[in-house]
Parts: structure tokens; sequence; C-alpha cells
């Protein structure tokens, strides 16, 4: 079965009428703030991803007939200047082959992809072309497709899904395969991910003989509803459900695993289940617990499967975690996962800002989570974390002009934490390219008769509802101004409710329908002002945000951010850099009484609104005599320059701060 | 040559009249607080250290004819519990033997000698007895003695000094030599030793055919200015001083012995020899880098040098070293070395307090450093920072029962840095036990015409000055108390000049000979009041020092401590515990009006004064809605008791802090 011969069968049959599904790529226009990301990664990022990914040549030299693990080429080899950035045992000969490199390539296709819509590129084109036939080659008889098991550990494979990342690899290939098809109408990936997945699909679930597995890196879950929702197929919804629901189960899959492969479970080296969140069933989960990536891709395919299932056991799951997440263990940037040793949480309040882990992917991935809870419906709740962690900790993880990347993403810096051309990790790079790329699917949720607008920003959408066809044209300078018009242009009239966010940033909004004022008390709902009405032609919605600078405090349980403030205005969180500000940040009070001013800088990291203040600072002279004394040091005036955190590290390299000290 | 032979060479040969040398530690009978202290490592410490260590059973194995690396048993065998409590990769059947294990007997040796002064114990006396029976069995003819180079590596002695820590074991053995000598009168060990230390002046040295050589680890110096000192042989101070003024010189000895043994000497582990103090010759020294015990045993032995020598090029080191040092590189518990890496220094002001390192060793090492700068006079520079690093950053390191060890003092704890009975790499308990045993030593220096009273505190010393045995009865409850009564009782009339320590930290000091005022502007210099005069049975010195209590406040160039306060009173730095107060300590402020106030708590760790004040907290209520908000977070009142730093975790496990917020 290829995507052509079953599109559209899922939206047809299955699904609750409420469902808010996300508009694909191609169907929003982005200009504005995120124009210019998207541009960034069309015009560097997506070119970069291919050629790291190439420098490895591995899939040039596939024979499938033949493995030939001796010949393999590491997957991408620094430069010694890169390596030694990068750690001592990172040096460019002794690059360690990796398991999970098809995910970074199904994210280089996916990059690819959006950036083709974006900007053409037919050199890149055909390099593409040319990766997805190497997969075909390199796709077995019964449609099984690991560069890894098939090269590296032939005859091995579904022997280790808790640590080998296999059926992870076909969820990022599935996701490019996807992303492929919908920018460029090119099937031959999808076609060849479909034949791959009916093999997945024989293998593993509830049917007898079949295996009752599923993946130690979550991902084949969300793949898989955005490959049925592309092929229409109901099969591969239901195989998403039932990796969902089998997670955790007892006896638990990779204790008999291990033991199959002679191995004792116990000597897991991560000791516990929580690290890949399979220590339970999902539904009797309340922690947020382990590796922070898997845990927002098992919570994202949760979350679609309650959408797509209307499946309310998953969604009080999903809220209790998500109370779970954001009440005890979320930084202020969006960031998660404070930890390198488990890429992911510790304790509740447990929160480190210069040691913070905080993974560009891990942020990515509460984006994914946040967008696909608006799948049951519009609630702010979700919208103004994906905007938090949208506009902060997740695009922190790329250089603004798309070349350089972060995959931890402190909150305090002293200077030697700098962005690298690449990782002996790769993961970030791909998917802060993709998520970006990709972000006009995230502005706007789509259900039978209501579109919500989740996120503002100049843009242009389109989309049919109730049998028309609709162009929806947003108008704002936004984030940094708050003033948005949003124009409604179906092709005849048509009936349908828009629902607004209305961040919990912002202190005031007023909003008028063709000039007339809406009284926002009446039409309020979970964060959202909701519109039903005749659209016609011409329509026209303003909304204005008042655009607020925040002085944001940290829950006293957070002993890192104990007497300390950070500066927010919008969605955007800053931070004060040393190039802008003396060294030594950790000096700087910024008083309660300090009036912070707003200031558009055009010409300043691509054009930001920067915040300033008078605060203070202790003194560093007369200290000779010691390193203590009972006198306190003596405080001086210091003109403090904050810049959207999101930017920092664009400029020379030194000390970072978010949490100012309070004073 | 034997230690009767050549005693008291040097003291009629060698060193400038103003030499301050320590009283040998049977001169000082200790009570009052370090009466206590004394009391429990003779009563427990010392037996604990020699059980520890004879588990291993190494010695008792010997043949010194036939080494057997396949019998050699641990050196010490850590029970489960404790295996946990130190790091997974520690465990009861893997510990693997240490080439550094003749200091560890070394240490025990001088540990149990001070003791055995303090209190008869005739079964450890008999069991020391029999391990220095051992080590003569094991002494090679031609003088030789390495329990490791013996057994484990024979054929191999001298070719690695950088690393394998061989001069380093002897010094430590000669230490334990000397103190087994002066508290028994045995000298079998000092017999042994020095027959080992003729033959490694036979081997270093500057004459034609020597080794050119020092220790990696330095210890031998300091070592055999004791030796020089307690059998008056010069030819041992020459040794000493050959070996300090040898280090560092070009070409380097590590790099030709790295060549010799074939090795790449650019291979070397900690990358540099600033980890060795071998990085530039000692004279050119000028910032306190690497191993931070290594140093202070280094300056220490330079400091001996000097004062022996009247070497004043080396004095002009130690000055520009023990500034960088004290002004920014120590913690205010005297503590020294934060980083795990190298067990040493990092960067100026990078002063963490939970990761601190701050190894009791180090501390150990400075009280060391800093006793043997009052060679060359007294001076409070030197002996203030004494009394902080003894009564705090050092003695932390032994529980109050003297069972219970730290390796490393953090000035915060989250709870889990717990004490406990052995280590991996057990340097600590020993040091800190013949430290404590032996701290009659540190409280006088005596010079051919004066005596220095470093230390206050209940006690009775003895000595020769001038020819006339005196006897100075010191009368105090110092630390709790700030007033001394000092009895001189000379066997016949004597002038002297009698040298009292003003401590910086006394606002106010009040001082009478015989009932009559001294005004104390007359008599400075240094930080020592001095008075000279024909002392006559009866007289009488009573000096009042205002024992204050401080708020005391880093440079503003450590980070860490920015915004924060520590408390003092007297020598002693306080911090608060989870027991005393309720936990979350991190949400404590003590604003800059509250009244501190002091309490004597007879029951409470063995009698000490505790500091009480009401600070304020922050409340953990109504932060339901997330983890950030912009209302600040609301105050609430909270009554603080703060302990002495050193005692605490001596009740149940908790939090810990001593930098807490100013308000």
């Amino acid at each position: 079965m290829t995507a052509s011969q079953s599109a559209k069968k899922i939206s047809a049959s299955g699904g609750p009428k409420l469902a808010f599904r996300p508009l694909p790529v191609p169907q929003v226009d982005i200009r504005g703030f995120w124009g210019d990301r998207v541009d960034a990664v069309a015009s560097r990022t997506a070119d970069i991803l291919y050629d790291r990914c190439v420098e490895a040549r591995m899939l040039e030299q596939i024979d499938p007939d033949r493995p030939s693990p001796g010949v393999v080429i590491p997957f991408h080899s620094p430069s010694p200047d890169e390596a030694a950035s990068q750690g001592a045992e990172f040096t460019g000969s002794t690059v360690t082959t990796q398991m999970f490199w098809d995910s970074d390539w199904g994210k280089t296709i996916e990059t690819a992809a959006y950036s083709l819509y974006r900007r053409r590129n037919d050199s890149l084109e055909r390099k593409i072309d040319a990766v997805i036939d190497m997969y075909g080659k390199l796709q077995q008889p019964d449609g099984y497709l690991s560069s890894w098991y098939q090269r590296i550990e032939p005859g091995k494979r579904w022997t280790n899904l808790r640590d080998c990342h296999e059926l992870y690899c076909a969820g990022h290939l599935i996701e490019g395969a996807v992303a492929y098809y919908q920018a460029t109408g090119k099937r031959k990936l999808l076609d060849i991910m479909c034949r791959y997945v009916d093999h997945i699909a024989d293998t593993f679930g509830p049917g007898p003989g079949k295996k009752k597995g599923y993946c130690g890196h979550e991902e084949i879950e969300l793949a898989l509803v955005k490959l049925a929702r592309a092929t229409g197929e109901q099969k591969y919804m239901d195989l998403a459900k039932y990796f969902v629901d089998q997670r955790g189960q007892q006896p638990h899959y990779f204790d008999e695993e291990a033991r199959a492969r002679g191995t004792d479970p116990k000597a897991y080296h991560f000791k516990t289940y929580e690290y890949s969140q399979s220590h339970r069933p999902v539904r009797e989960q309340d922690k947020v617990v382990g590796h922070a990536v898997r845990a927002m891709y098992l919570f994202s395919g949760m979350a679609d499967i309650a959408t797509e299932y209307g499946d309310d056991t998953l969604r009080v799951a999903l809220d209790r975690l998500w109370d779970d997440l954001t009440t005890k263990n979320l930084y202020i940037t969006g960031g998660i996962g404070p930890s390198a040793h488990n890429e992911g949480f510790t304790a509740d309040y447990d929160l480190p800002n210069e040691t913070a882990y905080a993974e560009t992917c891990a942020s990515v991935g509460l984006v994914f989570w946040a967008s696909r809870m608006l799948g049951m419906g519009p609630n702010a709740r979700y919208a103004d974390m994906m905007e938090r962690a949208l506009y902060n900790g997740s695009i922190s993880g790329l250089s603004l002009d798309g070349s350089l990347f972060f995959y931890e993403n402190p909150l305090e810096s002293r200077g030697k934490h700098n962005r690298w051309k690449w990782h002996r990790c790769p993961c970030c790079p791909p998917n802060i390219g993709r998520m970006v790329a990709s972000i006009g699917s995230y502005f706007y949720g789509l259900s039978d008769d209501a579109l919500a607008v989740h996120l503002y920003g100049d843009s242009t959408a389109r989309f049919d509802i109730s049998g028309r066809q609709v162009e929806l044209i947003q108008t704002s300078n936004y984030p940094w101004d708050g003033a948005i018009s949003i124009e409604v242009e179906p092709e005849a009239p048509v009936e349908f409710t828009l629902h607004l966010r209305i961040p919990s940033w912002s202190r005031k909004a007023a909003l008028t329908v063709n000039g007339a004022p809406v009284d926002l008390d009446t039409v309020m709902g979970d964060g959202y002002a909701a519109i039903r009405r005749e659209w016609r032609k011409g329509d026209r919605v303003d909304l204005d945000l008042e655009m607020s600078i925040a002085r944001l405090f940290a829950n006293p349980q957070v002993r890192q951010d104990i007497g300390r403030v950070a500066l927010a205005r919008g969605p955007l969180i800053y931070c004060v850099e040393e190039t802008d500000n003396a060294g030594q940040l950790h000096r700087i009070t910024l008083p309660r009484t300090a009036k912070v001013e707003a200031h558009k800088e055009q010409n300043l990291l691509g054009g930001v609104v920067t915040l300033s203040a008078i605060g203070s600072k202790e003194a560093v002279e007369n200290w000779e005599s010691g390193l203590y004394r009972t006198d306190p040091p003596a405080t001086e005036q210091a003109k403090l320059k904050a810049v959207p955190y999101f930017a920092w590290d664009n400029r020379e390299p030194g000390e970072m701060l978010v949490w100012l000290r309070d004073g």
C-alpha cells in the first residue's frame, strides 16, 4: 500500500469532532520574526545538516547484500578545533559510529523538506533525493530498514529495543518521509516507510506471535500518528496507540528481552526504567522522570492518541504530568532536564543555572508536547508554555545565522559556554532545524468548525473549513509589538469559530471585530477569546496585547533562584551578557524600585527590543586585606542592559546571566 | 649513625638566633577545648587508625627476601555500607592497593605516638612496636625501605618520583619515627629512618653521580627538618634544602625521568607540573597552584628552610604565595582547594560552597604552613590564619567522638554529605588525628630569648630558656570565652620576651601584668604584644579578648558568596544546620538589622556557644499556579540558630549552610 492508495481514510472514519489538528507546513507562509528564523534554516542550516551527515559518506558505501561493518565511516568528523571545544574524549580520529544515525538523517530530510518549501534549493533537493534512493536500496525485501542493524549488527534486529533506538530511528525517518512528501509531493520515501511500518505492524502488536515490545526511546508513536494523518491509514494510528498502551506493562518487555539476550535485566546501565518512562503503564505515571527528550516524545504521542481516540484516561494522566513539569521541573526559559547524567530530570525544584543541561532537543520536545495538547482544544495553559519554550529555551539552540548550535542551554555562563559547529551526539541541530522550518504548523489548530490561533506573527495561512477555502492574514510586529491585525478572507461566507489566545503574560488585551470592541469577559474560555460568526471577505480582527515588561520570581523552593529576579517582556525571557555590561555579572543587583525600559534596537542581533535599568553593583575596591571582612561591600551604580535570552552568545563570548540579584 | 650519637648538633651550629621552633608535644599539656579533642583522638581515633590499617595485614605477610605481589591484601576493606556511601566504583572486593600506604602507616604511628603520651595504651603501643619491628625486617641492607617498591614493583625504585610517592612515604615514616621517639623514648624506628635517610642522601643531592630529583608529592622536605631538629644532624637539614632548591629547575627532572622510563613526558596525566608545584623553581612561584596538600607541604618545608637558614629569598616567595592564597583562594573556614579534579586550586575567587573539595588534609596542611611561617618570628598574619584553619576547616574533618571522618569539607550541604568510617584514599583520618594529638606543639614558639604564645587555651607548657626551666600555665575557657590568665613559673628569675597574639578578630583587648595595665599601643608588633622583663615565680599576665560576634562578607569577586553573610564569634565560623532550623536553609535571610546573640549550651555538641537571631524566610504558600510569577514571594519570620562549623554533622543528617543570605 502506498500513501496515495489510502489517503484520507482516517479523517473520514476516526477521531472526535473537536480534535484540532495542525495545519501542514506548506499551508502557512511565515514572515517577520519567525520568517527570519526560517530563512536562516532554509539558507544555512539545512545545507549544513546535509553536509555534516554526508561527511561520513556512510550511505554511499552501502551494499545491502553485503553487510560490511569494517568499512563504516564515522557519521560525523569534527575538525580538531571543534573536537577540542567538546572535551578531550572527543577527537577527530576516535569518533565512534552511532546506532541512531538514521534518526539524524530523518531529521535532516525533514529540515530539508520544510526548507525546500520555503526556498528553492535544487542542489539540496537532488542530494536528498539521492539519500532517499540509497535508503530505497538498503531496504530489505520484507520492508526492514536500519543502517545500524543491517550494516553493524546484522542478524540482531529487534533484540534490544531498550537501548538501541531501532523504532526511534524508524520514527524519525517516517517524519522525514511525511515532510518530504508534503513539501515536494515526492512519495518515494513515504512509500519506503509505509512498507517498513507494515513490517513493523506485522512484528509488533497485540496479535498472537507478535512481539509485545516498544522502543526505549519514544518517537515512533508520534511519527505513526503523523503517518496515519498523512496517509489516512488507521492501522498506523492503532499501532501508535498500541505502543503507548503497552509501555510499562508487566511482565516488563525489557526484562524479558534482556533475558532473551542472555543478560541480567538488573545490569541495566541506567538502573531504572524511569529513564525511558517505562517504569509503569503510562496512565499510572504522575511524575516527569528520566531522559527529558524521551519523556517529551512519549507525552507528545500520548497527547496525539488522546486527541485522535478522545481518550480521557490519557488526558488525565497528561494533565498530572503537565502539572508536575510546569510547577516543579521547568526552567523559566522553557528548558527542561537539569542533569547531564541522565540527560533529564532530577529532584523537584532542582534547577541549577550554570550547569543546566536543558538540552535544545528537550525544549523542542516540550514544544511538541504542548502543541499536541492543543489537539484536544485551545487552552492557553499549553499554548503559553509552547510559546515560552519556542521563543526561549529552544531557539537559543540555534545561532541567529543558522550555522552554530547549542546542545545545553544554561541560564548562567562564566563565558566558556559557546556555540559549536557540530556535536558528537548531533541530535539537536536537525531537531531545532526542523522545528524552526516547520514553525507555521504550530501557529494554528484546525477542527471541523473552528480555527484556533495559538501563535501570533506576520503570516498567511490557507485552510479549508466547512468546505470553504479561507485565507487568514496576520499583520504584526510580534513579539516586539503586541498589536495584531487579522484579516479573514473566505472564498465565500462561512461560519466557524475563531479562537484567539490571550497570553497570560499580557496584563491588558483589547479586541475588535471590524472595529467593534468585543467584551473579552463574555467570550473567554481556557485563555482564548472565541468568536463565532459567519466570516466574510474583508473581515478584520484587531487584537492589542499589552507587551508589558515583567519581573519574574521563582518559587522559593528553587534554591538556585532564591533572592533573584528574571526579566521578561511579552513571551521573551531576557538575560544580561558581558558584552553589554561590565564583567562579573553576579555583582549586579536589580532593585525593586528600578525602572526597566524597553528600547527597539534595529541594528542589534537582527533587530531586537532590549531592556535597560539602573541597578547597583558591589564594588571590588578596598579588598586588599583579604578575602573576608566585617565591613559590607560598598555598592556603586550599574547601568544594565538585557537582551532576549534566545539571542545570547551571538556576539563576543562572555558571561551571561538570566537570574539577576533582586534588591 | 643513630639519633643518640648526633643529638643537638644543629642547635649548636646552624640557624639564625631569631628562629622560633615549636615545643615538642610532650612539653605541652592540653586541657579545655583542645583537651577534649585530643582525648577523642587518644581514646578512639588512634586505635581506629591502627585497626583500619592493619585490616590489610599487609606488613604481617612481609617476607623481605621474597617480594610477593600476589599476596598483597588491600590496605583497607570498607564495609559494604561505607563502600556505598563512597561511590559506586568503590566496593569491598575491588579496592586496589595503593602506593602510598607507608605514608598512612607513618601518620598512624605519629598519631599513636602523641596519643600514647596523652593516655597510656599498652595494647596500642605493643601493636605499633610490632609494626616498627616489621619495618625493621623489611628494610634492605642498603637502608632502602618501601613496602610498595619492595613488594609490588621490585627493581623499580627511584624510577618515577613524579607519580609514585616514594620520598613522600619516607617523609611520613620519618615524622612517625620522630614522634614515636619523642613520645615513648623508643628510637628503633628513628634509627631505621636515619639509615634510610642516609641512603636517600647518598642517592640524591648536588654531588657527582647523585640523582637530581625530588618528590612529586612534597613531604620529605618538612620531615627532614623535623629529623634534623630531633637528631641534630645538619646533613638532613641540607638534604631538605636541596629538595626545596632543586624543585622546578631545568632541565626538568620529571621530563628526564619519564624519558628514562621510555615514556613521553607530555603524556603526564595531570598535564602540567603546576599540579606538583614543580612548574618553576620555588623562588619564582607567585601563585598557589595544583594539588592543595602538596602545595601546603612544600610551603611548609620552604618556611622551615627559610627559618633554619635565614633565607630571605624564600621568605619573599612565601609571602607572595601567602598573599595569593589568603586574598584570592581561601574559604572562610580555612579550607582550600575547591576542585576535586586536581584536589586543588582552580581560578582566583572561585570558591563554590556545595561542591567545595576543601580536603581535610589541605586545611591541616595550611595549619602546618602557617605554623612554620611563625618560625621566622611571631606575626598574627600567619597565626590568625593558623587559628582559623585549626578551629574550622581542619577539625571539621573529625567527628566529636573521634570515630568518623570527612574528606571533603563543603560550606553547604543538601543533606547527603555525611561522615564516613574510612575512605578509599585514607590520607585524611591519620592527618587530622596527628594534628589534633600534637596540638600542643602549635601553641608556642620558642627562640633563644623569647616565647611566643600563638594559641590560647587551658594548658601547661614546660620549656628551657636562657638555661632556666620555665612552666607557663594558661587558664581559660577559650574559645568560648576571651579571658585568658597566664602564670609564668620559672625555676629562677629569667629575662625573656613573652609575645602574646592579639587576634585581628578581637575588636578590643586588655592586657595586665601582675594586675598593672599594659598600654597595648606601646608594645604591639606584627599583631603580638611583646613583654620583655625578668620573669619571676608567681608572675601573672591577664589578657581579655573581646569575643565579639561578627558578620563577615566576602570579596564581591567571589560570585558564590555575593549577597551573603557568614557568622563568626572569635576564631569560630558558624553554620546553620537543618536539625536546628527548618529545612530549605537557602530560604533564610539574615537582615543587617537583626541582633545576633550568643548562648552557652553546655549539653549541645559537647558544650558549645550557639548563635541565634530572628531572620526572615520566603514563604512557599500560594505557588500552585506555577514555578514563576510576577508577585515576589511573601516573607515570614524565621528564628535561626547557628552552631560552630567544626561541629556540623554530628547529629541527624541534614542540610547545612555557612553563607546565609544577607538582607
